[in-house]
Formats: C-alpha cells, structure tokens, sequence
C-alpha cells in the first residue's frame, strides 16, 4: 500500500427536502453569494424557486450567473470572475450537476488570483486559495460535490483540462435524490457511466494486494449497477436513486484510492472525444473503457478475471482465465446496452476523422506517456481509439 | 434510505514514517500542546522519542499526562482537563488507541466548560466547542481517530458510557501501521473484534434497501477477516496490518451508517461487562456479539442469511435458511476463537453472579429498550447474558 494522504471535509447533507437548509447553511460562509447554474432546468422544476426562497429567508443578497453549459467552458468562467470581483462576491452556490461544480470551482480559485485561471488548467501553476463553494446537487454523475476536481473546457483550440486539488473541495453538498426522478433516462445512464469510470480508474491499479480497496469498488460497482436497473424501469424509485447518487460522491472523493495508484488514462482518452464532440462524458467514458479494456487485460489477466467475477459474478474458467476476462468486458458493454448508452464511437455517429488528432492532443499525463496499470503512448491511444469505432 | 448528514473533515496521514510529520501538523494548530498517553510502550518502542523530536523541532512547547488506562477513567480526565486550564494549553496531541484518544476528547470538551465533563456523558449536557485534538495512533482498534465517539469509565459506581458529536472529531490522524506491528497478537486480535462490530453494529440495521451499504460493510469485512489471518501468521505483514488500520478508520466514522440507523445494543451490553471486569473491549464484543445473534437472529432471517452468505461464503440453504444464518454465526465464532479470543463469559473466567446487575446497569439507549434491529428489554438483555454464559 502507498503512502497517502486524505481530506474529504465536504459536509453532506443528504436526503428528501434538504435543498429548504441552504439559506442556513450558506449564512454560515456568507451574506452575498454568485448563484451559479446551468439551463432553465432548474426553474421548470421549481427547484431554482425553492433555493431563492430559503435564501431570501436568511436575507442573504444574489447574483445570478446562469448557462454554464456541458463540458463547461473557460469564457463563463473568467465572466464569473469578473462578476466576483467587481460584485464583492466571497461564496459560490452551485446548483447543478458535475459542469455547474466544476465551474464554481474554476471561478472560486481565479478569484483570488492575479493571473489567468486557465494557468492552473495549464499546469503552469497551482492554486493556493480559494473563495468557498457550496452545492445543491441535480445529477449523480461526476462526483465534483465532494471532489478535488474540476474539468473546464478552454474554447481557444478546444482544450478539456482538470485539475485535482484539496483547496477546491466544496465546503457542504446538499444532495436530495428527488431532484434526479425528472433526469432524461439518457443523463441518468451518462451519470452512472461516469460513476462506474469513477471507480474503475481507481480499481484498474498497479499497486498490489489492497483486498480492502478492491472489495469496496467491487461494492460500489455492484450497487451502482443494479440500482441503475432499477431506475431505468422506475425513474421516480426513492432508494435507487439515493443509492446512485451516494455512490457518485464516493466513487469520487478518492476514499477509494486510498493507499493506491490509479489509471486515469480512460478518462484522458475520453476528455478528447467530448471535446471534439461535445458529447456527454458519460457516454463518451461508455465508448472508451470496454476498448481500452480489451487492449490492455492480457498484461494484467488475474485483475480483470477478478473484476468479471467479483462485479459480474462470472464464474471463474480457471483453464482459460483470458476467456472469463473476456466475459466480464461483455458484460460491462452490454450492461452500458441495456441503460442505452453507446460503445462504439460508430453508435454516437462518430468516424474515424479525427482519431489522429485526438491522439495527438490526448494529455500525456507522464509526460511520454498515459495510464499507470499500463502507461500508453500515442500510438496506444490511436489503437484504443480505432478499437472503439 | 433515511436523510443524513456527514461530515468527516478528519486530515488521514498515512504510512511508513508518518509519524515524523506531527511537529508539522501541530503547528497549524498551537505551540503548546498536552501530550496525552498511556503507559511505557510508546518510550519501548522509540515512537515517544520520535514524536517528542519531530515536536522539538517545530519549537513546539509540551506538556506530558501520561497515564491512560484501557476503559480510560474520568479521574485522569479531570486531571488532564485542570492541567489544561492552568498551562493555558489549546490543543491535545492524543498518542496511543481507543483510550487515549478518548481521554483526550473528553478533556477536549471538558476544557472549555463550565460544569463537570461527567455532564456530556450523563447525557445532561451537550458540548459546544472543544479544544482541538490531533492523533498518532498505535492501535488499529476503535475508530476514535476519526469518529465522533468518546467512551469513559466513572470510577463512581463504574459506570461507562460514551458520548456522539461531531464536535470531538479530532483534526488530524497519523497512522504508521509499522506502530502495530509490535503489539502483542491477543491486542492485535481484539482491535479486530472491535473494527467488526462497529461495521456489524452499522449492518444489522432495519433500514431496509441500502444495498450500497450492505456491500461496502461486506467488503469491509471480509477484508479485515483476511488480513486478521494474515497478521496473525505474521505480525509485520505490513500490507494486511495497513488494510486492518484502515478498515479501522472506515468502520467507525460513520461512512457505513449514512442513511440508515445502526443497532448498538451490542456495545451497549459489551461496556457492562468490561466495566464490571475490566475485559479488553474487543474480548467483550467476541463474546456477547454471537450471543445476540443467536437471540435475535429468527426475528430478521434474511439478514442473517445475507451475512452468512456474502461474508462467510456460506451457500443458502432454501429450504431452511436458518441452518444458514446459523452457519453464519458460527463461522464468525470460529474466526474469533481461530484468533485467540473469547467467545463465551466462562471463557473470560466470568461466571453468572453479577448478570442481573448487568443487565439492571445496561444503559437503555431507547428509553425502555435498547437496539433497533429488535428493540431489547432488560429481560432480553439479561438473556443474551446467560446465552453467553
């Protein structure tokens, strides 16, 4: 096991009619607050109402910053910046899913710094301070209420980068499942996509022999895609949807990398679709992982008969392990079927156009190379893409 | 699932050679500190003297209570909370287990009240603030690294009782599981003990449909009953002593109770008998924990029949479950007998003469009754006493 170091302070406050606590919750942070979200979503399901109401009861004075769109983009959020700064703005109240957060996040570290925030997407610096974000949750998806993370797409060459650091984690997330039972199937399936990716990337490790951290993604993975079955048929069934949206959060505040390396090079490979395309994350982590899958689990055989029996209760063939390998991919792709997700970029009507240049930009996160389980080269990454046509 | 909140903002720092980090991590906090502690192990082992220089080094200024006892006693409390007041200290550096760290919350919260701390654990008051308890700990056993319980022993009629705030959670746990790896195997073997049933306390729950917790509390333990065996065999095994260190942490920040109620009627009993006999706690719970399965098991089948099934790898009997529930309740018997432990009063050389005073002591969490799984009367409490006779 590595030496690690983990922080997860984010208050959650969890359940039906939670969303009615964040006047309270913010006055303990603020008096003046940037109310961020997205679309009109939000007002058509009275949620933006509601949040206004338990504002305005604790006299606690708003600006608005809407249309923060999928895959959230840099201009929003030096416009938040701006905003901030000339408003006198020290909390960020999010009200949204993993897009809204991120850009809460992107403005709450440019704000109080004096260069451009894109810097720190850049890699060439790192943030020291932070004005607070707090979160109303509407998607179980990317996991960024309780998250180091935030992903901002730079419009100027169509650039997706994220950053992961301790200071960004939002300081309470008010998760009510309810708000999810009006989700399209299609955003609840690209959610759980992202949640499994989650966990996956921290469970495809190279660091040996951490039963305990395998048996809690194994968990997580299993519960995640039998409530998602659930959904699908019930869109309005309480306990599924709670059990989704718990798992978002831990599949992503690193509890489960605790003590170990993840891969990261799927959700590398996947930023330059969504990129290039604008299609969800989610969807796009669907198309992804299985070729990925299939072009690296020959090197580590006994993880992936693991993961096929553990999560897919596929029964071991101890003669031809590689075949039970097999079989748990299929499993995973015919399960992203069955919620109607793609797996094949030819699905999301996406050709071969591109795949060279996608490789060609694909952040190489250790420098000539990305992915620990195994690290991948661009020409790797072209291969995965094409496997995924 | 029911509505909760969370909040675990307990900084982990963990693994090899962490423990030279503590001056750093105090100095964010105060440049005086207790230094709180047992007995002479922690000068045996060289960690007293790595601790006191890494402090030294950061110019930190110490003051020593040593002293902590298993059962930890209020007297040494009030001492620690006078000591407090009159060096005009404001932060506890809590080094050892279970004992020590809850000696310290409680002179953490005693320090800055007004009445006697017996007040908070009376249940006639509630703490409000607490000076800020930091941790290196040296026993992977009871969790109170991070959680929000304290347990005291009133030497005044040998009453213990615990107290549950978020208020107490220390700021900071530096966790070497090279510290453990000296502890002698029957210590080793009730830290064990005591990590299960704060999980198994967690699963017995009547909250139905939480299949997310069920899982990650099965994995949980499943990890630890491996890693138990494997410690056992080898007590530097340092892999498996991390992976019971963490389970540790995880069993009892209450990450496996959000959502849903626990039993804790087994603790409740357990502190009866290690109060009455000053019995290593972990050795109480080995012994009374099958005992109330064995009680209560026919009341809630399915449940046990899930426990024996996902946690022992017993195949379910359909036509009779209760051979497998039963199976179930053996098999962890066994695990507690195959790691040195007690499974039964007499084995403890405990006989039947203080039983009813016992169960007339058992704290009644409910009013009348005790546990939510089945709710127990103090007839019930003292039948589980003879069953474990």
């Amino acid at each position: 096991m590595e030496n690690f170091r983990f922080l997860s302070p984010t208050e959650i406050i969890f359940g039906r009619g939670t969303e009615n606590q964040v006047g309270e919750q913010v006055r303990k942070y603020a008096q003046k607050v940037l109310f961020h979200y997205g679309g009109g979503s939000i007002k058509r399901t009275g949620l933006y109402a509601r949040v206004m109401a338990s504002l305005a009861q604790q006299g606690i004075e708003i600006v608005e910053l809407g249309g923060v769109q999928p895959n959230p983009r840099l201009s929003l959020v030096r416009e938040g910046i701006e905003l901030c700064r000339r408003e006198g703005i020290t909390f960020i109240l999010a009200i949204g899913g993993g897009s809204v957060i991120d850009s809460a996040k992107a403005i709450g570290v440019g704000v109080p710094y004096d260069g451009d925030v894109w810097d720190f997407y850049a890699g060439k610096a790192v943030p020291q301070a932070t004005i607070p974000v707090g979160v109303v949750l509407t998607i179980a998806a990317a996991g960024s209420e309780a998250s180091k993370s935030s992903v901002i797409t730079n419009e100027d060459g169509w650039f997706k980068r994220g950053i992961n650091y301790d200071v960004i984690r939002p300081v309470f997330a008010i998760m009510n499942p309810e708000l999810t039972f009006t989700l399209p199937p299609y955003q609840t399936a690209c959610g759980v996509a992202d949640i499994m990716a989650h966990v996956m990337e921290r469970y495809f490790s190279p660091t040996p022999d951490i039963e305990l951290l395998d048996r809690l993604c194994e968990a997580t993975l299993k519960a995640v895609i039998s409530s998602a079955y659930r959904v699908m048929d019930n869109p309005a069934d309480y306990n599924a949807r709670a059990q989704i949206m718990r798992a978002g959060t831990i599949a992503h505040n690193d509890l489960l990398s605790t003590g170990r390396i993840g891969d990261w090079a799927s959700h590398q490979m996947e930023h330059e679709i969504s990129a290039m395309y604008d299609l969800a994350h989610g969807a796009g982590l669907a198309i992804i992982f299985p070729a990925w899958m299939k072009y690296v689990y020959k090197q580590h055989l006994d993880r992936f008969v693991q993961f096929a029996n553990r999560v897919w209760d596929v029964e071991v063939n101890f003669a031809h392990p590689e075949v039970t390998a097999l079989e748990g991919i299929r499993r995973l792709e015919r399960f992203f079927t069955d919620i109607g997700l793609p797996t094949r970029l030819s699905h999301a009507d996406i050709g071969s156009e591109h795949l060279d240049e996608m490789a060609a930009k694909c952040r190489m996160t250790n420098g000539d190379s990305v992915g620990q389980l195994v690290k991948l080269t661009r020409r790797d990454v072209l291969e995965i893409y094409k496997l995924a046509l």
